[in-house]
């Protein structure tokens, strides 16, 4: 049994977090924060009531290290590395799924962020939380970055294919579609339902946050400077996320080779599913799981894949980082 | 040709009217306020862009009284009452999309509202803007108060049957259910996409404003005293209200004979049609017209009926009663 | 661990029994059934890709009960009752979703279902599978008739009520909203996306089937004759159904000592929780929870209720029973 | 006042463009016809009931074009170039909604159809009904291919773009997507609400038949040849299409340069708007007007359009034309 504790409980993410907990046959949740809450847990998520006998406490750092072996840290970005540092010196492990261990740059960091990074000793450390692609990493770490929602649908389809040299690392276009629970629980004018409702619209082209995320893993996962376009949009559906890439082959493939790619690199993989079909994103509503598959068409090969933002894409992703770190199977609560 | 504002022009329903009044051949509007807001209206409203060539600005009621000869008032409740006499001092004709000339008591409004009305004098004497059932007092009148969207749906199908005695005036349920613009465009997580999405509730039981009003009307149309019991819910869509209504029947009564009650009291309304299937509210959806029908069933008189809670239950209803008012046909800028 | 069958595969109900089975650490699907169908399950449902290594097959009901010491049939009326004798009489243990064995009558059967019923000894003797209220008959039981889900939504919280004597059990209305993957995966113009997305509408008013359903349990339930009037509507969502109930109190009461009532009926059950707040949909949606609550106001009771109509009113239903019907915790692959 | 026809008059194309003839004070609808369909139109289309006073009748195409002098082809492909002659013979005009005489070529529509032309030798003499770029030949012609939805929402942008020389017209990726109502009134399974719903999915990658339609306007727009990449995408919303185009730049150009080029080449159209912020199809849902700006990111020049499908992508621009063709002002009904 390993005791966990949520700081930032009070959006989608951890609401998601704790409901995979809760079936977990080896977790015990010990102490949720968030800023400024000192309500019951139902009183903040009515879809808890009665689950879980917990009231959000304002903590410290060190008393949350106190009460949990692990601790899942849904914080803003700087807010995140503000604290992290405190709770592995008490001897807590962290998985962050915020973004401020997932760049390997301070500097670069601080261009997208728009804010000076707090722990900047440590980056490029921080193993990212992707076990398809760094799982032996992961096992014996104290911190993990939990990745980003966008770049775990664009990084799983593209990395094979780089790696292995059958797309151009350059002029690569990724066009995602997320629902809206990725814009978080914080009321504002462009997520409301009467707005966002019915309509569909790209947003943050060219700068959008997780691009960085996206160029850096792409490059670190396949040995070379990969640079994309990423264009994200924001759709009327709670959740998921679709993935299509367009990408230039590098040499004469036709489609059944590539979709061979995909399959053999992920054979073994308890979550990542290679289809033929064109996957929809309710195909993996609610799961960890991936499904993906590969398209040639007009000299471009395309891949299309679909993830639920907050489980593969948040906070499913932290729990299967966590079986990894404690020594559960992989798949635990997780089916 | 009819100069027209509209002050409180940043919501929904504000929106709406101006396009139905780009639509109306003898209405111009002139100005637009809204508390605080400067911009363009193609800012505000990007569904207005190119559409429309004017700025909000701050104004004073004499400037706007000024400028239009009819004010469409969008106001929140008590913020209307304050500027209304003004206005009317002024010359200008006023319709009032809100709640403040309603209910016909001081006393009514200041328990429901939690409010003292800041223009208790003209309580009583203002037409409310129902053309099926004052018609006649809306033509003469400089004042109007427009109805509520739930009043609007729950009335329509109720008076005829209680004015000509086949229910009874009490022990009335009207279940309404109402789209997510009902509940305005001030971000809050009650109407948050991912709140409300994908999910139903009822809220306000026993407490909604409405209630007072649809008492007061149903008394005043029927010529009795009505109670009911109202229960709206918050239905995952844009627009629209179904309304169910429960009543008695207080006389022997075939489902044929209350439809052709309903067919002949509603003969030669523009937009009342009564149907013989259940409607659906998307059969009314971005008109101004109202479908309804009754059912007998298990000893009770089931009515349902359908508005879009934005145009027949607010902005469609309100140029209604300004082409009665100002003399143009009644379905000017409305088919 | 037990072997289970489903017949019927091809819908709704089925996928999300597949999906809660293939949580349960003791059941092992061993076949599944479709009329027509010979695809793999994945092709069938995309979400199960990858988790389920099954082909639709035909089988004789002889063949299933060979493969299968538990059988859920996921089959429209009258083609459950045609082959649950057979699978019976094979040794297999049966679980109906379907409507089959719910009415004690077959004559009541014929008049709602327009056919006669294939099976009708059975009719009265068959546990009706609400655990919360009859699962002592449950547990012993070779078959069970599945709840329907708008009666599992209307039932929980009258029946404390009723048995009490706190609400009278004649003019009880009950106002349902369903979400549409109620309405089956059978392509029709009534459930395609344009004709009910954004819309609502009210259907089967007097005739719906669930509505002898409802009056027969809510009878047996409080012993005595209980009469209701039940609208069902079709909400633009996918699951969920909200229940409010109308009825009379037959006593003076508060709204704390009804709210007290339904808390001390379901203190020790683990699905069902008694709330103050009104709920929402959302709260149980993907879950086996009902959240309810009461109020009094304008001199009646009113109920507010929420299921998930595919899972507690439908398929996480059928694993409560199944747990119970093969002894195992109650709440497993539940949580 | 002209009298029309609309042949095909049971979908969702077909209900928008009655809608709007309905507001036009030229146009007079005398005839309806829908394969096999003898109901009341009311019977239909429920938000048609009380505003249109006719029935489905069986027509010969004789009869019709002796009816109406302008008949709306909103028929499937081939069954549309079956008719089209004898009513041109007749006397009648015809726009024509379907893709039979959109292409030039009979080899391109046998190809992309599947299906033998059947009425060949207009093919390349039809006016492209897109009247931002062909108005004057459309306003002398006598029967207008009505532009396919997709296209009407990649053209408008790009062509300004490629015509001027700013662009390359190879390698253009335009990534659509679309609300279900494209997807027809006749029920399947991919877009039966509970499938589509809360879910978002590519489809017909290489395959799709607004792909030929697209590069041979944008090669006639522009006057060089012109390929494109096109991937659709089934968007959970009734109606709007957001497509977003990636083209390479063939010159330098900065991104006030590319925006100064679609303003000044929309700077008399009515429906056209050139905006700097990102627009959402919601902007111009309901509407004959198209939203359209443009970014310059990553060595990529890309534009981001919205329409309405079912009228600036069908009826509302069937009704543009019919305006051009008759000499009405072309905004009637529209605004």
């Amino acid at each position: 049994m390993t005791t966990v504790a949520i700081i930032g409980g009070g959006g989608y993410t951890a609401v998601e977090l704790i409901k995979i907990l809760l079936r977990h046959p080896q977790a015990k949740i010990t102490a949720l924060t968030s800023l400024g809450e000192t309500r019951q847990v139902g009183a903040v998520h009515q879809s808890l009531v009665g689950r879980l006998d917990l009231t959000f406490e304002e903590f410290t750092p060190q008393e949350i290290a106190s009460r949990a072996e692990c601790v899942f840290c849904c914080l803003p970005h700087v807010a995140s590395a503000t604290v992290v540092p405190t709770l592995l010196q008490c001897g807590a492990k962290v998985i962050d799924l915020g973004a401020d261990y997932r760049l390997n740059s301070a500097e670069t960091f601080e261009t997208w962020y728009e804010a000076k990074h707090p722990d900047p000793a440590r980056l490029g450390k921080v193993p990212y939380g992707l076990p398809e692609l760094f799982r032996n990493k992961i096992i014996g770490a104290d911190l993990i970055a939990n990745p980003g929602c966008y770049p775990t649908s664009a990084i799983l389809p593209l990395v094979p294919l780089l790696r292995s040299g059958w797309v151009e690392p350059t002029d690569i276009i990724i066009d995602s579609k997320s629902g809206v629970s990725g814009g978080g629980r914080t009321p504002k004018l462009l997520t409301l339902y009467p707005e966002c409702n019915e309509s569909i619209l790209a947003y943050g082209i060219g700068t959008h946050r997780h691009t960085p995320e996206i160029e850096q893993i792409l490059s670190t996962g396949s040995g070379q400077s990969v640079k994309v376009i990423f264009t994200p949009h924001l759709t009327p559906m709670d959740r998921g996320i679709l993935t299509v890439t367009y990408s230039k082959p590098a040499k004469a493939a036709s489609q059944g080779e590539l979709l061979a790619v995909l399959r053999e690199f992920y054979r073994d993989e308890p979550f990542v599913h290679v289809v033929e079909h064109l996957p929809a994103t309710k195909d993996v509503s609610g799961t960890n799981f991936v499904h993906l598959t590969v398209r040639l068409t007009g000299g471009r090969v395309l891949t299309v894949s679909v993830v639920d933002n907050l489980i593969k894409g948040a906070s499913g992703a932290a729990v299967q980082n966590f079986n990894l770190m404690f020594g559960y199977p992989e798949t635990t609560a997780l089916i």
